[in-house]
């Protein structure tokens, strides 16, 4: 005994979300119920459109509605810097502090042996034809501190040496806003390796 | 600056969901990038339809695709037996221990003054003329032990009083498998008042 057909598949549906289990499905499932027609009628039609509509944007790889995203359509950009992101929701997170103003690139993962990632099946090659093209000043790797983080920030970093560019790194180390005693001992010790002089 | 339009318009229907932030709604949004192209069509096409397709059971007020839903459909039940429930998921619930045999009513709301539910707003008068146009043996009203859950309570049973049938109430004690110290005192209380002799 179970829901009407109609709410069994969308049940299903939202059960295919990430996080997504039997109890929550069927409270979104049931909360359809209550939608106006104009969001479930957006709803319907966005999903879908989502996979023939989001492609990928032929600079930088982030997700874009046109040959070329949002950013990389922007004029007042400095077009020297690149960030490289490890997917295109880290996009969306440096956006969000308002102070950088360069452009993007988006591996779409990280090299990781273990998980049969290598360096061809990530956005790599593209990067370095556009370092290479764009006469860029600057690359930034701002991927994520992990074992497969580390490794594609030394594989790039190995791959653009001599190459007439500057490669940084975002800076490790003690989060905003947390108590000490929380902090793990290796994002402490990278605190301390990485200290600034105050005077 | 945002993701592409089709995506933000998935993200802000996904926030409509329940218990959906903006984060989870993002994470949800970008997941259905890597869904089927069946699972999509399929949760399109329910979302879609669900309004029109889910109507009510003509008999008990549960949800259903047809005029009977699929319990009052099935001819194996008690018919004399009806469980008075707040809404159609508490149907689901009871169908899954298995054993419960009647048929349903839903209420589809409890009366709740404060926040302006008066008894002719939810399903009583259909529940009122069910039991007195078929013989029913037994109410067994089985909605929640709140404020609004005991008035309903009380209200539907004061209707029934001298109508030739049996009102029971579930029973509300200590719940299987947990820890005595977490249950408060209120349902400790109500524990202690409807104990049951063992010899």
């Amino acid at each position: 005994m179970k829901y009407p057909k109609t709410l069994n598949d969308l049940i299903e549906c939202f059960k295919k979300l990430p996080g997504i289990g039997e109890k929550s499905a069927e409270r979104m499932a049931l909360s359809t119920l209550d939608m106006d027609e104009d969001i479930l009628k957006l709803f319907s039609e966005s999903l879908s459109n989502v996979k023939e509509k989001i492609k990928r944007c032929s600079v930088c790889n982030n997700l874009s509605e046109d040959d070329l995203c949002e950013i990389c359509k922007q004029n007042d950009r400095n077009k020297k810097v690149i960030c490289v992101v490890e997917d295109a929701k880290n996009v969306i997170l440096f956006e969000k502090i308002g102070s950088y103003n360069g452009l993007y690139h988006v591996l779409d993962g990280l090299i990781s042996p273990l998980d049969n990632v290598n360096p061809e099946d990530i956005n790599i090659e593209q990067l370095i034809n556009r370092v290479k093209d764009n006469e860029i000043e600057e690359v930034i790797l701002a991927v994520k501190p992990s074992v497969e983080g580390e490794t594609t920030s030394l594989y790039i970093s190995k791959l653009l040496e001599g190459k007439n560019v500057k490669v940084s790194k975002i800076a490790h180390g003690v989060p905003i806003g947390v108590d000490m005693e929380y902090i793990d001992s290796l994002t402490l010790e990278m605190a301390l390796e990485d200290r600034k002089n105050i005077f």
